[in-house]
């Protein structure tokens, strides 16, 4: 059942991709927007005036200057101003929101550098965010091709581009883990295909949660 | 009994100061740290360049581009970063540490403001930072006198000044209820009285704790 907003909006739907750097998340961020126009497209870190300016701290300067732990805390900090500015406020006017990484990014990322701190990031996501999307896509893809696409993109945002295959395998398993832990929210994508076929098959089950909601 | 880094050097002592603004705190602080010339002296929020990044968001701007939630979670950040980077390593080198504000000031300044998240702020307390100072003077003050300094002083970075003498008052209880609740670490200081005579209290109990330890 679709929740209401106070005014008995229907709630839109709100949905997230996740997977590892090069995947094509971006691209099929887009193409599904290309689909749906009245819905909103963000990202994290990021994706509201505070937390873009949380990103920048995050993002820019010595890659080594936060702790895992005060990392964990920005990156939450960031998640529940962007929650109550942008994609809340969306998603009580009945918009569809699609969203380029949220929680789920913490989890795998944190997971695989500091895999002691899992129950930390789960305190923090329930106590101060709170919520789920209600659909995610996991972009699953080779980590030597998506590896070698995000070098070539050269965003010099991602440190974890930096940190070779091996790492880009661990993340791969950490998010393969997540889908397999959550069936009902998340949605596994071959995402080795050509970009069209992938955004055919992110269409179909769209309609298909849209409906059932 | 005073804990001891792993090469066998006693624990500094960690002292903080707390109270309304104007109570004199700031000081009090400059008064302890002329009798022990070899401590760190330091504020919250900030202390550390990272939290003093993170102070930057949070006292600039419009004061209300964050939600109660989300200011917590950066000044706790900026707490986890000033813990690991400046308090816990002269802790380890065997220095005292007189620190202006410590999670005392997040407990009274959100308990005034928003009581339901008390416990919020005490559990992100107990996953993120995990210490208290060894000793807190909480410097009582006459608010309406505390108002008139604090607003004289004319920082401007200080919004709790533009809330009034009720809500300094509220405060004051808020801290006056901390001394009460923890009596061990707290020592309630009367600040309606001349610097000296504050500086000389406090000294006798500084000196006390560390003959104790």
């Amino acid at each position: 059942m679709a929740e209401h907003a106070h005014d008995g909006t229907p709630q839109g739907l709100f949905i997230s991709f996740e997977g590892i750097d090069g995947s094509g998340k971006s691209t099929q961020t887009k193409l599904l927007q290309d689909r749906i126009p009245e819905a909103i497209l963000t990202r994290e870190p990021g994706g509201s005036a505070g937390a873009e300016e949380i990103r920048a701290l995050l993002l820019t300067g010595d890659p080594d200057r936060w702790s895992a732990e005060t990392e964990i805390l920005l990156f939450t900090a960031a998640r529940r101003d962007h929650l109550e500015k942008t994609i809340q406020p969306a998603l009580d006017a009945g918009k569809t929101v699609i969203c380029d990484r949220f929680a789920d990014s913490t989890r795998v990322y944190q997971g695989a550098t500091r895999g002691d701190l899992r129950g930390t990031v789960d305190t923090l996501h329930d106590v101060m965010i709170g919520r789920e999307p209600d659909l995610t896509f996991i972009i699953d893809m080779d980590p030597a091709v998506a590896l070698a696409r995000g070098l070539a993109r050269g965003s010099g945002e991602d440190r974890f581009e930096d940190m070779g295959l091996a790492f880009q395998e661990t993340l791969r398993h950490g998010f393969l883990a997540l889908a397999n832990a959550h069936p009902n929210r998340c949605v596994l994508i071959d995402g080795n295909r050509d970009p069209a076929a992938v955004a055919a098959e992110i269409a179909v089950h769209v309609a298909d949660r849209a409906m059932a909601s």
